[in-house]
């Protein structure tokens, strides 16, 4: 942390500020400059920059250590890749992730995972408790729906993933998916965060509506910090004045992510863009950007769907997207 | 729910929409104007408007009706008056909220709750769960600290105001607390919105960082569905580009929110501001704008606060603003 | 500036960076902590940080001096008072702007001017030239509407204001205007900043949509430079996600405004707003804020308005609007 | 227009509405629902719905004809299809412009344009007159720096482009530039664009800053609407809550605009990202998401250059990344 010292502030006030600093427990190191006086306060402690700034003489209090450790590459230079049922995230190989907002029904995932496995789609995504802004909005078939989509998984041989909301849904969520999704909205849910560090299995951390990307990286390290290793990052569109695509799909967060951390990042470009034609460009642009993966809906009858059809891919449209990207991934050298 | 044709659609695409809403459960009213045909889809349903804009030959689809129903004022037209010792939020009342940021020590609390007594000031604040951005900071005092918050409390015959976390954590505040907060992250945290709807005590409703002033009021829609009508809304800064201050306070949330809902609208500069300095003029300019309550940090020693000193005032200050806010209240014609 | 080296740089890295901002003309002062050297370039050279960030070894470079320089109390420490007509702006006086938000007629503007003169209003507002999003609105009366403005501001002895959009302009609104208003959209109009640099008329500066504080002050130093001195800023709204109001009035940045900045701040809650009935509360929180003016749109006929009447106040609302505020400003210790 | 009445509207509120809008132009056709009733105002006439939404009874106004015209796949299918020195902007092709930020000296100008030319490019940037945030900061070198870049082009008989940023450069620009800029901050400075519509040279219209789609389309009409048909659109990055990068470029923005609008649309990666290591994969990007064009940014001697050295390529990287581009472009079946 620099401390920088108004240049009227004398030797008394610059002293005052040393001695504040130290009793908080830090070193000092002092350099005076022909305008400033900087003081270096050195230490390990969490300290909050106002309590500085509003001490007499001081003109701006600078953070210069990383807030994050264990995401970051500086912790572990190589990238971190995470498998499920063979499908690989980072390290030069793209994982895809696939299937309905919602399980709405047997029939319903059965169609859909059958069509997903024959393209080789390995993970198979669907809610089973949906965070819906009203409270009068269909809120997901809770228990029944996971039990679905383990059934029908299991029949394609596939590995699952859905959303947890809450951290007593964690133990249900341990006996039916293989990777639990973090939504937007509970990305700052440190209890939830807390709570899936101590689980054996990926979690999939989506960023928060209107995140920044290192407030999205501490929430990873909240995970992390507890013994859960396997994070996989999910940019999903944050929130702009742009109205026309339902959220901005941030696809400098995959450039920028993979240099600050080590992590797997992942693209949801139907949530990020609410509309059906716009998913297949904007999947091209996060494969050609970097992506680590992508999560995309997929309905077998988007205009029956019971929650957003209208950003579901058909089938059909998906396995030709599918191909393009395949190709698309040569070009960058990846994989799927 | 308007559909509005685009100008080339025939015959078939307009029967077409109305088979389409017609299943859904909707009656169809159809205006043919100049240029464009206007479907109305009457109708108590929850529908996802994009699923009709992709239809062929639709130009947009428009919800005229409003999506909130218990927290407006067509549903209960005077103001809710929210009483807790004495206190009303509401109604020309303007109730007065102060404290500590964090529970520190017992004599912290002890402190400050005295002064904060002398001024008049019935209703305590002080975080014993705190929702930190780093997972490496300190995350208070947990129920050591609900049962600081209460036993000072009694003390000096004050209510108690603290942030709940999670829904595991309710029957705890239950026991010590007398207005539970939820915080500004956990606003779409419905879980905890929808348990906090089945208890009896008022809660109080941070508007979310990038909230609409429509998803702050959706949010204690879902508290209210539940059975509890005393719900307190929070308005406590919005994240925008602008940096010297840590959000911006949105006091035109104020009249907005009174002219929608009957619910009380209080103000918490100090969070907003992040800023001792800022916290009286913004104070004075909520009140000014007819806000039905404050809630202000304050602190006997701000400068070795455990958390957010920087924008905790001191007793004297707090005493001094106070009385100027109740001469500003006489002004426009509310009390304190 | 600041250089903070990597943990990991060696010496010969540091020595690059010094010898890099040397060759720019600048001091370097090392400071070697236990994590991090900081490297101190001092100097008045303009530089882009980002050139030094991207060193080799370079961890982060931050900037410490002020970019402005003649806006700030640094500069000059006493509250800079703007007089037109005997109305001042700053230095606990607050200056009443108010007028139609268009000049449409000779008898529109009579009939307005006539209902604020005898409320004691001395600067008249309307515009001759309109910023428009779409070309087909109307542009406004051009050199005319300044005629009609001065015609009937001589009338009752008042001074005038009104929106220039060019270089061109200017000569124009030096023959009819008294204040020359700078609009949202222009606020980075460099050449137009400069320009007006050079005439000797107070300048009434709005912020734009999406500017921070900091652009604001850095386009207001741009117009001091030029020579002219009489510059007031004038808050408007920024533009956020809320979209009840037409944008969100920054009533923070009053306070934090005349913290840095020595200029007069004024408030236009109409344009803020967008909402008739929003404007008395925004105007009363900008007073008990702090502000050292306002500019208000007042309409005779709202209804028939050619543009904005849906934020224009009834001369009766003004009246009786203006008296509250005058109560108000005693309160907060300021006059009108 | 579509004109929702409150449930509670009684006959003689609906018959004002009528009678409001027939006196202001437009014709009405009344639909009665269950609910609401809903006036449909047909006419060519611009009115600002605010106005008839303070009208008694009425709950809200729905504009529903799209504001933009000349810019309208509506008003012109087919793709525009701009040319420039034989490269093609639109209709399936992409095309390139790249050169510093600022025309410096001669020299490295030439050295710039001879390598790029030999890479293939036929475009060359380069900014003569550059719009500042400080008033202190290098403002371009005016006419000399024109000269040389059309001095330097028509060695390598290349086209040029550079940012205009008043009306009164305009026949300067005419003298030496090929395609006529229009920078970010000066997206809705409507007399530059209404001037720009009397010419008959191709525009490249930047975005704002924090402009929504719809306002700069409506930007590009006024330009459109003066005669004026050659306009480029070009995305360089929003302005967003992340501060890693200097904007979010909006990629969605492509696909997007190519479904409203018939116009061409580039990119700029590098004030989008303002980080040299994110220009690569964001090019890769806004190719795969169906661009019609970049704007790159390449120096010779980044680390010397006068502006933004810090998001220029070297010439080497940049002639690598082309021929990236050139196989990504045909995948998408595009080509430059």
């Amino acid at each position: 942390m620099l401390i920088v010292m108004q240049p009227q502030a004398d030797e008394e006030k610059i002293q005052k500020v040393i001695d504040f600093i130290k009793q908080k427990g830090f070193d000092a190191h002092v350099s005076r400059g022909a305008d400033h006086t900087v003081i270096g306060a050195v230490g390990r402690k969490v300290i909050d920059k106002r309590d500085i700034e509003l001490l007499d003489g001081v003109k701006e209090v600078i953070r210069i250590t990383s807030p994050y450790k264990l995401v970051s590459r500086v912790f572990k230079p190589q990238d971190t890749i995470i498998e499920v049922k063979g499908v690989k995230f980072g390290g030069g190989y793209i994982g895809m992730i696939a299937g309905p907002c919602t399980v709405e029904t047997y029939d319903q995932m059965d169609i859909t995972a059958e069509k997903l496995s024959k393209c080789g789609v390995k993970v198979l995504r669907g809610g089973a408790f949906k965070p819906r802004t009203s409270p009068y909005a269909f809120q997901g078939l809770g228990e029944e729906g996971l039990k679905i989509l383990r059934e029908v998984a299991d029949k394609y041989d596939m590995a699952v993933t859905s959303e947890v909301m809450e951290v007593n849904q964690i133990p249900l969520f341990l006996k039916y998916v293989d990777i639990l999704q973090v939504g937007a909205r509970n990305m700052q849910n440190f209890n939830l965060l807390k709570s899936l560090g101590e689980i054996r299995k990926p979690v999939l951390l989506k960023r928060g509506l209107s995140a920044t990307i290192e407030e999205w990286l501490m929430s990873a390290e909240y995970i992390m910090a507890g013994g859960n290793r396997e994070v996989i990052l999910c940019e999903r569109g944050i929130r702009t004045f742009e109205h026309i695509t339902r959220n901005t799909l941030d696809i400098s967060a995959i450039p920028v992510v993979q240099k600050i951390s080590h992590l797997p990042i992942v693209v949801d470009p139907s949530h990020a863009t609410g509309l059906r034609d716009k998913v297949a460009p904007m999947s091209k642009a996060a494969v050609a950007a970097g992506a680590d993966g992508l999560i995309i809906e997929v309905h077998h009858s988007p205009e029956t769907a019971l929650c957003d059809g209208a950003q579901s891919l058909y089938p059909e449209e998906f396995a030709e997207l599918f191909e393009d990207l395949k190709t698309l991934a040569r070009v960058v050298k990846k994989s799927f």
